[in-house]
This record gives structure tokens, C-alpha cells and sequence, in this order.
């Protein structure tokens, strides 16, 4: 079994767990870790145990970064093998419901470069798959990013995140949120990514994330036929220590990065 | 046959009409209406002939407002009688999917005042019902909304709505944008009261909405223990020629208030 078969059979272990979990989610537990809007439940602790459980019995030696408790601390190189992992992206829609926007996000990296991933958002039935060079899918048919080429009409996620960052985003963002054709904010940086590679977003925008946020997202949209940088036009590294994420159908990149402030 | 049953009977054929659309929306036709970011479809069109002419057989000479056409013209002063319809809230969601955030709601108001509406979410299958003095339900079940009583932790819909309207709301809602827990913005106002009522959301602001917008949802959100305003605090009308829109689940409507600039 290669990485990528592996990811489609434990994410699919993992969904079943979040259905049940989001089925029940009056009666998770919850807890905060940073500041209150910051949340975490006992169902994103249950999914990263599982995860890395079973990517430990099967490959065993190979670095695991993953959201919660202590795996969240970065290589100081980029491992030959690392998984990236997050068990729930969106915990705060999955713990308060009606539009299920989240999703449980695995990718396989070499030397620091994402070459497999999967995301599974379990409640709407969808499986994307990615790997470096052979393109990316949704319930097996081949995605393809949008041909939206003008911020203006373009549709954009604005990732306002939690209130800690919110007056950065205002501000390095504040001609996109005046400009942008459609801008929308679902916090869950997973769906996001995944709709820009099915072509349904045009652009996504964050002061500051995780690799696991976008390991695999990002990977799904690059083999889409879309781009993604730092917020100043670098190239986005797993392990690069980076905060801000611009990713784009491509096409509006340029032009985003031109709107942005410093 | 009274007419909370009425609205139940032929939005069950409407969304069926919206699925099949949804399912299609590939080859759907689509124009824009006042500018490139504001989409009108097919779709949308065949739901609001749909609904009237319903309406027009069950309840001949009743007064009938909808977003569409040459039906959103206000009357000038409160029908004893009025069908208050939004054959798609959300088309810019129903056009470009995975997150399908959109909703088909009616209103029947009675001297201007709602007093009973339905809302169906097509793809989440989720019908909203609700009877002035008699609550909302979601699927059959009693609706209320949350216990959140502070701004600072609140899940707040800020709808960014189309260019033409931004700077207002950026203007306008400042300070919210800054301090709410959690900014959201999915652009559909159905979703996002439906969501109040279901107490999975806070408070929602919109600067300019057309009573089609908000007239079924309102009622859901007071019949839940929410109330609505004005954005000067003053009582939200259907037909008074207002614009900005205020609707909370009612603990935080004042702090809301308070941090609007005018």
C-alpha cells in the first residue's frame, strides 16, 4: 500500500468517527486552548490519536506533525518522511453545526514538500485526493481551478481567524475586502482550499497558519492548476517557519499580491 | 388547508425544482441583474413562477412580493394579505457549491406583519417552520436560539454583500469586524437566521436587505427568543422602506447596537 492508498483508508476510518462525533456534538466535551474563541474537542483529540496510531503501526519512524497537545512542535529540518495532520480543520462549525464546514486533513511530505493528501469532509460526502504530479480529485473525477482572472468578480475567502489576529487581517487585507467580487468567511481553511481546487472559490487569504492547515489543501490546488506563496510573494514552505498564506486559482494571483499591505 | 401548511406543501415541490437545479448548475443559464457580482438563474426564475402561481390558485387576489421581475415592488402601504418569496437565497453559493448555502423561503404577513414562513435548505434537507406566537421548528423540532451573551465570544454573519454595498459595511460595522468572536460570512441570509434560530449562530448585520431577505427568518429568530432591529435600534418593518437590518438571538442585540457607527 502506497501513502496515498493509505490516507483514502484511515481517512475514511476517521470520518466515521467525526459523523458520530458531529451526530453527538451537545453532549462533546469541549475545551479552549489559546484564548476563548479557540476551541478544541474531545472528537479532534480522538481523531489524532487514531490517525497517529495507525500511521505509526504502519510506517513506523516517520515524523508526525499534527494539530493538537504535543505534536504541533515543527522539525527544525524538513524530514525525509513526515505526515501532516489535522483532525478536525473548523472546529467551531463542526461543534456548532447547520453548515458543516469542516474537515479532517492528512499529507504525506518528502524532504519538506507535500507529494499526498487527503481531505475528507465527512458531512458532505467528500473525499479529495492529491498527489505531486497526477492531479487532484473529488470523489474521483479530476478537478480543475475556476478561470476567474479579476479580483473584482472574483469570490474570495477571507480567513478573519480568531480576535487575536483579527485587526492584522483588517488591515493587510482591507483593499481585498473592499474589492473583491464576493468575499466570504467559512473558517475552515480545509473546505476552503478544496473549493478553489474544484473551482467554486477563486482565491484564499490567512495572516497566519499552520502547515496542517494547508499541507494537502494546497497541494490539491497547485495540481488543480493554481498557486500559492507567502503573503509576499515567496514560496510557501511546510517548515519554513512562515505565518502568512495566500493561494489562488492562479490566474488573480498577481493581482492579489499587488492589493495586499505590508 | 391554513397557511403554514400551505407554505410546507409547496416548498417540498420547490426543492425538489432547486435540487434538481443544484444537481445541474453546470448547464444552467445564468445573467446578472444590477452588476457582475449579483447572479440571477434560471432557477431562481422557475422557483418564483413556481411559487406564484401557487399562491395565485390557492389564494387569489392576495398581494405578492418577490425578489425577482417585476415582483419587488413594494406596496405602498401594508396588504391586509401579502406572500413575502425568495426563490433562491444565496445564488452566488447555488451557482459555485460545496458549501450549498442557500435556502428558499416564504412568508405569508398579515397587515405587514409576518405570521407564518417557511425556509427549506435544499441540500442540507432541513425545513424551518414557524407561526407568530406559536415558535419555530427545524425537521419537526422546537427551535432557540444560543445562550452567548457577549460580543467577544459571539459568532457573529457580517454579510460583506456586493461591492456596491462594501464600504458601508466596512464603515459601518468596524468595530464589530474587530471584536466579534467569530466573523462569518456565507451570504445567505436564510442560512445565516435559520442559524440564530437553531442557536448556532449569534447575531447577523446586513447595511441594505429586501424584506424577501428576511421576512420567514425573523419571524423563526423571535418565535426562538431573538430579536431584530433597525440598525438605529429602531423596529424592523417589512414594508418601511428601511435597509440596514439587525438579528440576534436578543443577549447581545444592545451591545451590538451600541458598537455600530452610524
Amino acid at each position: 500500500m502506497n501513502e496515498l492508498s493509505f490516507i483514502e483508508k484511515i481517512l475514511a476510518e476517521a470520518s466515521d468517527r467525526a459523523r458520530t462525533g458531529y451526530a453527538n456534538r451537545a453532549d462533546v466535551e469541549i475545551t479552549s486552548k489559546c484564548h476563548r474563541n479557540d476551541l478544541l474537542t474531545a472528537v479532534d483529540l480522538a481523531i489524532q490519536d487514531l490517525l497517529i496510531q495507525r500511521i505509526n503501526d504502519a510506517w513506523p519512524g516517520d515524523f508526525v506533525v499534527a494539530e493538537e497537545r504535543d505534536f504541533s512542535k515543527m522539525p527544525s529540518t524538513a524530514p525525509e518522511r513526515a505526515w501532516v495532520i489535522d483532525p478536525i480543520d473548523g472546529t467551531h462549525n463542526f461543534v456548532r453545526g447547520l453548515l458543516p464546514a469542516f474537515g479532517i486533513s492528512i499529507a504525506f511530505a518528502r524532504d519538506g514538500r507535500a507529494v499526498a493528501g487527503g481531505i475528507m469532509l465527512p458531512m458532505m460526502d467528500k473525499l479529495f485526493l492529491g498527489e505531486s504530479g497526477a492531479g487532484a480529485t473529488c470523489n474521483g473525477q479530476e478537478q480543475r481551478v475556476s478561470e476567474i482572472d479579476e479580483a473584482a468578480v472574483a469570490r474570495v475567502e477571507v480567513d478573519f481567524a480568531g480576535p487575536p489576529e483579527r485587526a492584522e487581517t483588517v488591515s493587510r487585507f482591507g483593499r481585498i475586502i473592499l474589492g473583491a467580487g464576493q468575499v466570504r468567511c467559512n473558517c475552515s481553511t480545509v473546505v476552503s482550499l478544496c473549493s478553489i481546487a474544484a473551482g467554486e472559490m477563486d482565491a484564499f487569504l490567512h495572516v497566519s497558519l499552520n502547515p496542517w492547515d494547508y499541507a494537502a489543501g494546497r497541494l490539491f490546488v497547485e495540481e488543480a492548476g493554481g498557486k500559492s506563496s507567502r503573503l509576499d510573494g515567496s514560496p510557501l514552505g511546510l517548515f519554513d517557519g512562515g505565518r502568512g498564506v495566500l493561494i489562488t486559482n492562479g490566474l488573480i494571483h498577481e493581482e492579489i499580491l499587488a492589493l495586499l499591505e505590508a
